[in-house]
């Protein structure tokens, strides 16, 4: 029988159900990289041409792992260290490791187990945090049932409706969040050109703002999803956030010092280095090498979250010495959901802790403050 | 049957008549590197070779792109942003949108419907300017057939007879052009190597300036007919054509502060920098790499044109912030000629479009104006 | 018959014995790099990714090759140059060349002479340096037979229990060590993802060390060797070093001007620049690259070894102009063994003794001394 | 019948006698790469290796054209030209272009005309220069047959017996030499990794030089002709070449402005700026990129000659904009040889003084002495 077209092959998805995997087991992770070879094998094209792939010519996606390289590490030796520790805090959250998990929209595309199954892997890693995106496939009280109490946050697509915004933040409140998360860099949809080769469209609904889509989500492109939320991001949304929720918020997607200290004077509780893995602006700079001279501007007035390109444990490393506080993991846990379920998840943050040490090791760094002081090396 | 060989496919081109396409029909763009890919296999070969090749190694054609990605458009959150607009103006003209169409010439080697084709399309847009070559494979009559009386622009190639340039200019005018553009960078052709392989020459005549070339440009090389143009163009032309037409004069192929300053000493009423798509001089830089200096030069004495390397809206974005005013669309134009005619053209204007307000909404500019005072930043 | 799987070939390795080659024979070295290739034919697949693989992305082997090239030499002429002397010293010790053999672990996996084949070669090429590895599959008396009472250094990995380390240093001395080298930056093993794959073990013992291995080495990994031996090495390991050995003690793994000074104010006799052959902590600069910082802190106190990327004469040249006294040489001797025995390990110093001579003709440099003084370029 | 291997192919060349091609015509140059690609089909693999190769890594050759791109002609517009005028002149002597041929060994090995074939091609196109390597396959003689009394100048490898380089000059002289030049930087041969694999041998001998030579030069290795030259170059021969010759003395070989000015110190006429098209030491710099500082030192006190890697017209330029006087062109003329005898190497030189015409049309310079005070553009 003649093989599949790739038309064929997304038509067949939309057409008779999206059949993400379902198998439960840990996953061997000698590096993430091969993760994504692993998971494009057992993950539908659509759905993974959209976790996958990025916006435009894939310039800034190929930035973010390129900026690591302009950095080098500078090994420390005689430096007295052994059982390196990576626990820390932020905003008065004690944490293992200085890695908790990205909001990511449609874990379903990667793993029947939906969001679910990544809050059960980094529950039961412990010391981390899920951070549930406005535009999960799964509902509240489904991710509950894996995450099991632990701490998360929540990351919130406005609408431009006010009231569904408060009905939103009552609801993540009512689920326990502990941190809001405003996303300010995807006003709209990046120009995916892979989804728009793929004709991709969801295959099922988004629970949470479903109630302000028409057409509730499911077979819509992410283009119409964005769309239908809120375009006019302010830092009068960051007040109207932190009043209303009464938690500390986030301002994710921050890439120049002066939106960071914007976001400040509004009221955020800290700031997000990220350019959303390179999905939105193409053409922007790797998120890394943004992350100094915003770190610089703060001045540690507020925690800084980063994400974009980390990809092992060296990463970690050079943010936190570029003055971030904690990392976000994105893609790596999906495709470790992707490969394992819950269990895949484990083993991906499981993987990050023990590179992480072993990088401190070597290193020469005992704790994470001492990677703070660390001086990295331009590498031209 | 055996395929042709490359020789013999360019022979039959010359012998048995240029096999341009036909068709007419929108065009879907995701992106316009694509359109080329999709030309290619339409377009007779000697005709795609000439419209996508450039002189000498394409150094600069390659740079023209990889200009770009030493600049990085630094995303602006919290900015209040919705629905994006587009509309400038240049020259007193009103625009909808910051591009129009690059001077271009043989548009009949990508489609039989000529200039014509593109000029439609670009009506049917609305709210851009047609630019028409000296080289036109198309009369005036038969543009203005598409044209239908929307703006136009007459790009000039001077003849050594002044009475000739005298008449162009008469006839250009009675065709009612509102600016006139002295092409400068091209007073010889470049060494197209891709052009001297294939043994090219038009395969149809150019009226506008026939009148003074020996044998009226059909079956002419590019060599032949630049040769019998003018070459000896210096400031006194860009007084000449400004007296005589008494019309907005811009000098395009201008690439140094130095210029740009002659030629507003001389009268020049806008500048356009350009590389002329690397197809003059091999070995020049990335057009935008020399965009910044001279609009510091220029201080906003007269309005810039920029072109030469347009292929998505982040580029638009990134020449404005640089000091451009508007920007010229050449090839990807032409491969919308190629692939769908004037509906083609018309959709790839309504790409950049549509690409440029994502480009303004996810860098957080609502206007022209504001995309003037973006920061960009060094990517190493 | 099929051909065997990368898997099989390496369970047949642990499973029935490693067949290293035996074949004794001089080796043609038109260029070291080609021994790689060779070698790779000849060695077991899991010895040789262990030889010639390093940690990570190997972004820091990478750039260990990369490094040079962002260092031209400046040929001088009219220099008066003929037959360049290579002779040199360092710590009161005469050699005929200005490299020695680095520590390397486990020879027996490029030839069943294991480290005594390498001795020998060093030993009949004469007026150079052995060095020693603790992670040698030979034992000091085993190498002796090769040896014949030459020079040698050895290095240390010191084990968490301090009898221990002071027997080894007995007997170390006791087999006329003159130097002892401390290796500073492996106080855990690199993430090796080659090793990974493979689940490679050493298919062997190492006499030296076993006594403070549980399970001695034979069948282990490298993760577990390194485990097993001292993390917390500090500035009192060097100072513990010069007072029980009373031998010149070289910190090896330096990387840093401030861990130069560090080693020297620890009572150091000398400093080893040297990222382990990118084999450590990967995302480290070049070797290369750090080198004249540390040699500009350094100025003169002690003598500085280089290694990691020695290639060719001219990277020693580079490396000597930039502030080292003499090279270390690594895989290149390594991939000599494995292709003749101790007569390819002299056929590899023979090589770099005539190209560096070579090259200091073609530069204008008669001494050693001179080189010192050359000044290099930067290449952009 | 099985195709010969490379092996086979390089023993038939030396036992059954070189077979190098006869033919003479035209050749086409729509670029000189392209010669290289054609020549490479007809030439005797181990001479062709042998005149395309270069030493070690060839990462100076590569450098020598990679150079080219860090630096970007500004083509300047509004400039008045037509009809540029390329004529110049140096020590005295009229050229017709800026570029003459530079000094090669062994002609035979591209056609059976050898240097008489050059030497005529040169002669037909008038108004440049031949010159003469001592390292010749014809003796002067048989070069005039091709030369007809046109000007030559001769380059010199010296012999370690002062009376034999007095006889080579009293050769050279009477054969009408107008300027000598000393090769500086070839004392010893480079590390011709590809001549080392094919075993070369020149297959003919060198009639100036065998005077010399143990062995006479035929079945020699260019290691051992080197070797047996003299390697002790000074200023002291610098010299003795200007009194013993009274001819004016190019330095050929200098990459520093140090030896720059020590030649001129020692008497020379002229500086020649070359890395032996990077056939020498290979790790030096690309030739263009050492040029503009050596100018600079130099400050018109003698003429400077450039070679290494003139490729294209535009090379021309760039190395006359950065301070050369004039160009010596290597390869492709050897490559136009092989192709078509003198006519061949005629149709070289046409194409690079048509090619420059038309850069410098393009670049809006009339004249050579406008393109000395053209401005380059940094290319990052």
């Amino acid at each position: 029988m003649a093989e599949k077209t790739v038309t064929e092959e997304i038509e067949e998805e939309v057409n008779n159900g999206y059949d993400a995997p379902t198998n439960v087991n840990e996953v061997e992770v000698i590096n993430t990289y091969e993760l994504e070879e692993k998971a494009k094998k057992v993950v539908p094209k659509g759905g993974f041409d959209y976790m996958s792939g990025a916006s435009g010519d894939e310039f800034t996606l190929k930035q973010n792992i390129e900026a690591w390289n302009a950095k080098g590490i500078l090994p420390r030796v005689l430096a007295d260290v052994e059982f390196p520790e990576t626990n820390t805090s932020i905003i008065g959250q004690e944490l293992k490791v200085p890695f908790i998990m990205s909001p990511i929209a449609a874990h379903g595309l990667a793993h029947q187990a939906k969001e679910a199954g990544t809050a059960r892997g980094i529950a039961e890693f412990g010391g981390s945090i899920m951070s549930i995106s406005a535009y999960s496939g799964a509902s509240f009280d489904e991710i509950e049932a894996g995450l099991g109490g632990n701490n998360r946050w929540f990351q919130i697509y406005m609408s431009k409706d006010e009231e569904m915004n408060k009905n939103i933040i009552d609801e993540a409140k009512a689920d326990g969040a502990t941190a809001i998360i405003l996303t300010a860099d995807a006003t709209l949809s990046g120009n995916r050109d892979r989804d728009d080769h793929n004709k991709f469209v969801y295959p099922f609904g988004m629970p949470i703002v479903s109630r302000y889509l028409k057409g509730g989500a499911k077979n819509m492109s992410l283009n119409n999803i964005y769309a239908q939320s809120k375009q006019k991001i302010s830092m009068a949304d960051v007040r109207f956030l932190k009043e209303y929720s009464d938690l500390p918020v986030f301002v994710k997607g921050i890439q120049t010092p002066e939106d960071a200290m914007a976001a400040i004077g509004a009221g955020a509780a800290g700031i997000w280095v990220s350019n959303h893995g390179g999905r939105q602006l193409d053409g922007a700079p790797g998120s890394f090498a943004t992350l100094k001279a915003i770190s610089e501007a703060v001045q540690n007035r507020v925690p800084i979250v980063f994400d974009s390109g980390i990809r092992r444990g060296e990463h970690i490393f050079k943010a936190i010495a570029s003055g971030a506080d904690i990392v976000g993991i994105g893609r790596p846990a999906l495709y470790g959901l992707a490969l394992g379920g819950w269990k895949g998840v484990k083993s991906v943050f499981e993987y990050f802790e023990s590179d992480l040490k072993r990088v401190m090791q070597l290193a020469g760094t005992q704790t994470i403050e001492d990677i703070k002081h660390a001086r990295l090396f331009d590498i031209k």
